[in-house]
């Protein structure tokens, strides 16, 4: 879908999960000190169902959308009439859908407790991000260098998304790796919308001059205020959170002990990774 | 202010700011065990006030000077009538003073005991000096392949300073780390001080041929000049800073027992960091 | 053997010490809890020595027939009179080999118990996986660009093994660190076939167009398939292996206080490892 | 010195301090546990001496010739008349002689009980290499592309070692460390004399030719040999000083209760790393 509705429409999707996951993580971490830790702790069991489900639901329906559209493929991947390969953009886009779906399959089993090895669901997320670069990178409806800059630019959220999703594999529900990665999956929406609105302008004069090299120092300059505003956006998220539950009058400190019994919370989680099951 | 004022200038805040880490870190680090702690603690925390207090009046004038002096945009980013960006060069330097103001106003809550998440100053930080790098790398005011050379080998001290600030993040007051971010930076201003010279020369002839791949050598010989020089005036800081304290016949070495105790502290900021708020 | 067979022979060889890894390591790590640890342990015992026996062996043939085939140079590295190098590619080929053949010579020493540092072999492993991503880089049979585009792209899980096994020399038996090299190499196999069948195509008509820049997004898009592919791979391969000990009706969770025994045994090793030798 | 002396002079040095580290290690590390371990470590302790003290008087000499041989500059780094920079490459290496003084100063200093930082030694070793790592990068006495190729592969290890080093801040006297380091350095040093060779060559004809690709491809392999020749003669070396001091029936391996010690032993390095003073 290499049209302004594809990009947004993607944009929008990774907005949409960064948006859900700056109010969850926050309310996980200080739920745990309140006296609603249970009944957030089994809303959030729901919310991560319906998050990796809809992962699943989305990226399929995405895949099919590629191929089935009337422009897509339908499956056709090589003409051996003239020897041209067939709509690789959309094979591509349907590639990546594809891989954030096994992402969610195994994100539901984990969360289902099937034997699924724990850390198998952040695995496959970081390979399908790590995928998504990549196909970026060698993507080919490129106009004009602009194109390919502002693509490229792109790809440094992507990857530092998948780094930090790797590590999770070993430090499941750390707070700050949580957070980056949070910020690193909104910046790569809000990019793809602003990609949208460059490659297919919109309300106007096309006023996108992709030769003048001012426009690609413009670029440079927007994607640092992309980055700004999303680490402004998920500090607000996070107070707001922190406010609400301080009006319940509870302490959210940890003391060193707690800290302590946090490490040992995730040394637990990472003996039932290398178990490679989760039935306690 | 693609000027040797302008160069300079910048070079010098930079200068000022590495020259009073230099002083206060071995400060720091050096009164805990003598009896002037506690003193020496509060004229630091005034000192800290100060430093990122000044970072944002530095930076919030630095930005008005950009937009309004008579050379400025105004405010004014896009021309419609010529269809032309407005002196980007200018907003690109503009965006770089906004974010390190908005490194300062992190630093000045945390500071004032504001409900901040303890860090935030060390990531805004950080990522202003991302920011700062990737807007040298597409910088369009180049001369020659030597201008574009000197600014690139530029961006070495600042990735360094800013991963060195990511990871103070967690690993908050660490002396190791301080000492590597102090040295990156000063360098960071010298070297600015270094491009105003080559670009803009002043007293006598232009004597910077551009064209001549020797002036390239030189810059590179030049550049390892400016390290070794910066560290060891860090080196000679800490020194001075010790013989100070040494004479007033104080232990300085910490034993088993009290590094131990140093980290616990580090783990106490972590847990606060982790809490997000810093009311003990 | 810059040939279909000789890419398909290598990339077999892979594929086969893959694919014994995916067995081997999810057998010893769930063997350790159930009853048959000893007796699981002594087989894995005699499959390593013949893991790196066989290395010694196959690469040693290798090393052979690239020498003494019809068209391999026979041990001549140069020609004095035309003051030509011969057949550099074919040297290319042996240097591999024979790096692999030290690394399964220290293997072998090591599982010996004679007196060879501990970590020697995954040292000497990952330096000839270095080596390889090195030499595929200079490589120089390349036909075009799509040639040299999938060499490259065919070093990333090269390197990423190489680094995996460097780690294992401090962190022997990591079951996550195994986990990862084993999926890149089995991809490092699979690739290899990949190469063999666009550079020597077989079955009807020669299909890859190297110059149609659609070829190339063709073999990203192959690329990822390959990633994933493996990874599902490996993961049934695992929940095989937990099933059948799981009809044992053993318990195969691990407890804090066994984690903690199992980071003891890792110590232990690292003991020998600094001590240089393996006899208790 | 630009020439085949020049070369294998500066290799030479490079191997021969390689050499006293390969002895000089697995000297220290085993006679730890044997009853020699006081009369061993006051040997090391005058070899250390002799070896930052050799490379103050190595490197000191080496700048004075390059500054007064009759081809050197003489001091004059900028010839006002014609407007030229006066022999930059002889300057470059002048400046990396100055470095690797500057390190040997710090590293004596430390050694003969000063107020000097410990670590600060190899914090000078690691920025020297780094800086010769960037000079190797610019320096311009390029004859061809091969000519370059060998230059950067060079770099390879001179930054690894840098690396090393810098880790060794932290981790002093950490037993791997010190191998990689040594084995990094010794590359090196083999490989100054290989580019000596190629570049000036010796006996007979010049058989370089470097416009034929394939010399590039020889070279890629000949670096791989230096690598695995190198890896090779830091076991032999590591075995023979086992064996010495196996003969004398010592029980080298270490217990649990040792390695915590030897840990312990770090940490108080550390503790007098970050007092900045090593009076005990």
């Amino acid at each position: 879908m290499g049209s302004f509705l594809g990009h947004t429409l993607s944009g929008s999707l990774f907005l949409l999960l960064g948006f859900l996951w700056s109010i969850k993580h926050p309310l996980r971490f200080f739920s745990l000190k309140s006296k609603y830790a249970v009944r957030v702790e089994k809303y959030i069991d729901y919310m991560e169902l319906l998050e990796w489900g809809g992962m699943i639901v989305f990226c399929f329906i995405g895949f099919l959308l590629e191929q089935f559209l009337p422009e897509g493929p339908h499956f056709h991947l090589y003409n051996k009439e003239n020897h041209k390969w067939v709509l690789l953009n959309i094979w591509q886009h349907a590639t990546m859908h594809i891989m954030f779906m096994f992402a969610g399959i195994a994100g539901v089993l984990v969360r289902c407790k099937f034997q699924v090895p724990l850390g198998m669901d952040y695995f496959l997320f970081s390979l399908a991000l790590f995928i998504e670069g990549l196909l970026f990178y060698t993507h080919t409806d490129r106009l004009s260098s602009l194109d390919q800059y502002i693509h490229y630019i792109g790809i440094i959220p992507i990857w530092c998304g998948a780094l930090c999703s790797l590590f999770e594999v070993w430090l499941r529900n750390n707070p700050i790796l949580e957070q980056i990665r949070t910020s690193m999956f909104i910046t790569q929406g809000t990019w793809m919308w602003q990609i949208g609105f460059v490659l297919y302008p919109r309300w106007g004069d096309p006023h996108w001059d992709h030769n003048d090299p001012a426009t690609r120092m413009f670029m440079a300059m927007s994607y640092s205020w992309h980055f700004v505003g999303v680490t402004l956006f998920l500090a607000i998220m996070y107070g707001i959170v922190y406010w609400i539950f301080r009006r319940q009058k509870v302490s959210l400190g940890y003391t060193e002990m707690e800290i302590l019994e946090f490490s040992n919370e995730n040394t637990k989680t990472y003996t039932f990774l290398v178990d490679g099951s989760n039935d306690k």
